[in-house]
């Protein structure tokens, strides 16, 4: 409605009711205005109301929703189905150009503005959460992993020697595969025991660098949140390393957004030292579908030539994804979150302790580790081999997901590396433990529920204690291969 | 409504009506187990009401759907925006797992089934359209380019030393810059002029992979649809020399799918020589939005190291897309859109042809591109240098989408390379002239109104000949390299 | 997007583009103008993305959906369930006011204006339909029975003495109760059998009319739409009467608006006699959703007295309903509806012949209704008494629906009135038959499907002949009184 | 997904994981088969998921989602527009038959379904609401007026001599004209003053029926949710005349299911005399769209009577809202938000009383009733007589909404019976007042927001106190008349 309909409906309703629900409109436009204006996180959600209006607008901006246009081309962004319209709210060109993904497209000026909107807020929300010097960012249609390679890709242009990328360990198999899909040598770098915490060992580090030649050296690869007992690396360190040494320093912040001390050492070291660019997940930050990712840098131009990098459009659902649900939240929202995550921590780790003493285990000191907990499994493991794998499986038939046991001793070969003590981010930690993590999101049902039914499952496994499994009914999710997938 | 629901409806509604409620509901069922048990497209489309059952169902199969689930994980798949979990219908979990994209997820039954599902369908539509021998596909949730470039980076694990990619030109940028992203260095191959047509100069490839050796050449990179007048490579002569050579053979097929022409080109290559993978997008093949792409071979072995060079789960976005438009379509209706499309081509092409001549100009004769035409524009360029670009600003401006106006002589470096004749495929290709494709969707007033606006805007610029502009309000649009991003 | 919020967005993506995208608003905003100001169906159907927006900018003028909003009164609009809030686009208002159902809500100016614009819209189609000379009508959110109701309470307060309603017998209760409900005693006028068909008895009419006295006759209630072999009413020669002796006359016209004919019959009733107001039901003709009827007249001012007799405000599901399926059809749309529905009627009408004849059984003769046929079915109910209604249950639990079964001499008692030959508007015709119809909306495989189930059906029923029925499986729904309430 | 498809389903994800699919099914199924089997509201809420679930299979259930359906009825709940089926969930037929509104269909189990699971549902809210001796109870779709004049119609044919209804005053427009639509005379009762409230004349109600004679008298109307200063009327009085002078009592409960008070004298009216039938508004009483009410008593035949009096089939649309309301807040949802807007009625009490006092205005004593809140407006009225009006206006234009303001003396005119005093429901109430009500969904800001917007306007009035008004921009909406329909 413009203000001619406006002045139209006056013939039908009285004028004095019109000028009320144009009054109406006005308030969800200054909300649009200022979205566009800012380009920021608005502070307190919007509602879906004014949000499917937004989409409605943007959408009507795109050539394939124009009443008059007529398409020649190969791509006219028409659709076959009707239900897949409208879950994209008719937003069907995609993000970017054949040059670059964040470019604006010209047959496409709505999805254009939702590409640029949204790296904008999501920029709004990274130092929110804690990295304010952050300079730029983009969102990716691609899972943390792939985002990594991407990074690697454009090093390589820029460091055509270089081979090897230095990797404190962590047990992840899509980090490693990040670095050889984009066709560098991995050197693993073990990581050493503190107390019950796994740390970067910084010594070896340095030494492999040396050893290596910076220049053959195509980054180092740090990682901030993962599974306890292993903590974020030392990034202080490494960053000043890689300053020191000219080296690239790619961080996997995968699931860090969501935790200020991952954040917090992501600024550290871009204060300090080195960080080129660091990945993060929307879905383990933002609460959306699987899919997508944050790269996002302290040099601007850097992160241009990543979103260079990638060769033609790509899909712009994740990023509506985000939009949709920062714009929901808003900034007081999501801050709301952080904070609830992290009174589900303390809850979470003070239940799993006091349960850890009732079986004679114990939850793992690992004081450095915001997001996940360990708790050892030394007596279901000492009296019964298979026992440790079947918690895993007893805890998925019961609905726990998420949940993550690690036996001692596991070997696995992942693209021809093999990886001893593989799931414990250590060639041979010294008991087999249990995770559990409280993500964003979590709710204290989550923490009750999950503490409840692994005690009744601790309790089974004790009683079987040393009986024979004559049927084994274990399902494939409770090896520990299967759980490091989560 | 189980059996047991049935039963304890018969209470409140007479038991007569209720069975026949139950028929009601088994005539959807058994759509459903048609193809979970034969993976096939159905030959007949399904009504909006079957797809949204059957999404409902494999949603709840979703642990983040179970009612008692409690996650202690990192990616429990919550969802923190109503808006985002309706519009994926649930499935939060994405696609595949940290190992091969293509992976079966424990705790997502539904999302899995999901992704075979339509991986098979997906399958099941090449052979119908034309590759009846191909063996594997699967869906990535990347575009064309990203997705040859995972192709590339795939074979390099198989030729360490390989460093060059054979590739007859075609002048699109995300082509080529999916060789350079995946670190190679491509090797131009300038295409003959035969008539009209722009031809794989199949001598100066075989010649250049002798200069260079077999086996420091990754692959050879060829391509099927393009802008007339370059026409589909000579696939079967490119898959002779890589077996002869031993070389791997990658295919363009953008938007090929739609094309029996270029669909017989691929079956025939690889039935009398190598064709390693053929890479088509989802959106310009099947009317969905931008993001996905199809990877498809004849050894299945080699697709599937593809899917798990893939590092980290993806978006589901792109095969729910896919599923959901060949499902509402069925066999017959993608049938009847391919033959529309071919008659729309005839239709196009004959109004074309009788416009070129009113203007003295002439639809250029490519009898072997079956998608896209191009009338020159000879007398608009000889008269006025800046009329062909702003013909492309007028047509824009009209909501005329998709035309392509190509001015003879324009030179743009991508990524360190420089092409004369940029857009035309060829170094100095003897006339300006303009694109327009007959692409699957197109209906007949596409063509209707494309012709009218057509024949105003070269009247009017007829008519402003040798004027000046004074007011030249030619947006970005209207230059070369803008149009080429189509 | 205000023309500011255009302009904010310039910072952002190139202007050429945004004015682009500001064009393509416009393109909506003008359909959206016509509308306002004409009041019109508009020829050519909207496109959802369209009436999508429409609804929207309707839904943000009303106050429940104002950023700013405070309410403390009984009656907020506040819904509790975001399903609810959304299926109704969040007008929740309703419509109407406790004065009239027809008034403007100042809480709701976009509610109001969508209860306007639906009575303009209606109006323009049922002129467009064949009543030209309508001035007034309304969408009331009860079905045509309630509907009738309301006009005979209206009449009340007009002729307080009248306790009569001269009614034409048709078999359709709740036509009938319609009558009782108003606190009426009907009179049944019997119909006269004129070669197959039952027509009115016109002289029969005149008597009664004299025989009560004219003031305290209500008004005469006839009827258009109804089962073969009863005709529409012989409305000229009513509406004479009812000038004549000054006697209101409402027309029930349930599914007349989708036949020329009867729309005829209702324009030359009005042009030459007295016709006060004619009542038809929404989803009859309009394939909406049961529920709604529009009660539409000649003199504006009585039709606007029944909108003003409804207590309070009401529904406004079904105005929306009809609404969004008038702008997606467009006139174009509804009349292209109504012009296949004529050629299924011929289509259904001569198969039906056909499969009669082979049967040794007749279509009746009955040129004057232009819905609904009549197949004699002699043989079936001369050979076995069960079979007749053992057919429509078949016909039933085959999914043939909308099939109605006509035994001869069924007796029903409605609200303590005995109808002899109940269904079939007579107390004795000659035999049993069967009634299908081409209804708006029917489809060629409507028809043939039918015709091939009741061919089967015939089948079988001779075979089983004179054969005991040992287990009679007939659910409740083939009982005459069952098939009559279709 | 039934057994047989969950099995073929193995064949493409692994069994274990199937299993877990279906045993998440089993757990919305399960939810399913207690509301089939109890009819009662879930004590707990369903999420969105189970509820369109279960939408989707009663869907299925009817006759027009039959995929092999064939239809040669007239009606066939055939739908033109995707929009309007999607909104309906694809449950096209309506409720009920034309014999009654509460009668099964045999065309659309699932409706019917739907249509029996809404009034058992809603008759256990009424139970917990507080009238535990409720017998039956049935959604119809019309807003409470409507459904008055339906009791009253139904009435007439038990009491063919009555014409008049003694109808204690209640200033509501639809309530007084319920009776006037049903075509009886009301007689009204003047209340009586007893400090601030306006009380029943129970001794006039009774020498009114002596002189009327009871058995011309059709019922006793009686009101309980009202506006302060009048309060519920005094039901168990009532209720114990019309027993003992055998009349029938209906009750208008409009907004007063919220109310545990007027719940309670509705039990307590049933429990000492006679109550035959207590009409709720849906949309004030469950937070859904203006259109709906539940008419329901303590003797189910009657009841039943109603139902069947209500001629042919109904809009779902209402009972669906109301059921997807009661399912997804469920018992204890429903009763949180009784509770919350019994605690901000005593909020907006003392917020209102304090502003009062700072006006030197009072709240007015009005303890009987648990809902509205009326504030004396003695000083403006005195100082300028404009003003009482004008501060209605600044109310509607601020965004205030409900707010009503009473000014002393206003006469109206409903259909030829005039009344002095009208909207304070005396014909001299001491002086001019303003309502605010706290209803359900109501939420501390908005109480706050409204007092400050109160404080301002009043602040406002009393500086113009006697400047004489030159423009008068004061729209329709402020005037006595308007407010009143709220």
């Amino acid at each position: 409605m413009n203000a001619e309909n406006f002045g139209s409906s006056e013939r039908l309703v009285a004028a004095a009711y019109v000028r009320q629900g144009a009054q109406g409109r006005r308030g969800h436009e200054l909300l649009l205005r200022a979205l566009l204006e800012q380009g920021k996180c608005p502070e307190d959600g919007w509602d879906e109301s004014t949000i499917e209006l937004f989409l409605h607008e943007l959408a009507i901006m795109d050539s394939n929703n124009f009443l008059g246009n007529c398409g020649v081309g190969e791509r006219e962004g028409r659709v076959a189905s009707g239900l897949v319209a409208r879950r994209h709210y008719r937003l069907i060109h995609g993000i970017g150009r054949s040059g670059d993904i964040s470019a604006v497209q010209p047959k496409a000026a709505g999805s254009s503005l939702l590409n640029k909107l949204t790296n904008s807020v999501v920029l709004d929300i990274i130092k929110l959460a804690g990295v304010q010097t952050v300079t730029n960012c983009f969102v990716v249609p691609m899972a943390t992993g792939m985002s990594l390679t991407l990074c690697f890709l454009t090093l390589r242009h820029k460091r055509p020697k270089a081979k090897y990328i230095i990797w404190p360990r962590i047990d992840q198999k899509s980090c490693f595969k990040s670095m050889i899909t984009a066709g560098f040598e991995p050197v693993v770098i073990e990581n050493v025991l503190e107390g019950d915490e796994l740390r970067t060992d910084i010594e070896a580090v340095e030494a492999k660098i040396k050893a290596l030649g910076a220049e053959n050296i195509l980054c180092v690869h740090s990682t901030t949140s993962c599974f306890a007992p292993r903590v974020p690396d030392r990034l202080e360190e490494l960053a000043v390393i890689c300053a020191n040494y000219d080296i690239p320093h790619i961080v996997n912040n995968a699931y860090g957004v969501q935790s200020s001390k991952c954040m917090h050492l992501i600024q550290q070291g871009a204060r300090v030292g080195r960080i080129d660019a660091f990945v993060q997940s929307l879905d383990k930050n933002f609460m959306v579908p699987v899919g997508g990712a944050i790269i996002a840098g302290f040099d601007a131009s850097f992160i241009q030539e990543i979103s260079k990098m990638y060769p033609g459009r790509a899909s712009a659902s994740p990023s509506l994804d985000v939009l949709i649900t920062l714009l929901s939240l808003g900034a007081s929202g999501y801050k709301q979150l952080l904070k609830e995550r992290k009174e589900m921590f303390s809850y979470l780790s003070s239940g799993l302790k006091k349960l850890a003493n009732t079986y004679s285990e114990r939850l793992l000191d690992t004081p450095h580790n915001p997001i996940s907990l360990a708790m050892s499994l030394k007596n279901l493991d000492e009296n019964n081999d298979v026992a440790v794998t079947q918690l895993g499986s007893m805890l998925f038939t019961r609905q726990v997901s998420g949940a993550r046991v690690v036996p001692c001793g596991t070997v696995q070969t992942v693209n021809n590396y093999t990886f001893k003590g593989f799931m414990s981010h250590s060639n041979n930690y010294p008991c087999a433990y249990l995770n559990a993590a409280s993500a964003i999101g979590i709710k204290k049902r989550d923490v009750d529920v999950f503490l409840k039914r692994l005690d009744k499952c601790l309790k089974t496994c004790r009683k079987e204690g040393n009986k024979e499994k004559s049927v084994n009914e274990i399902c494939d999710s409770n090896t520990g291969t299967e759980q490091l997938a989560n």
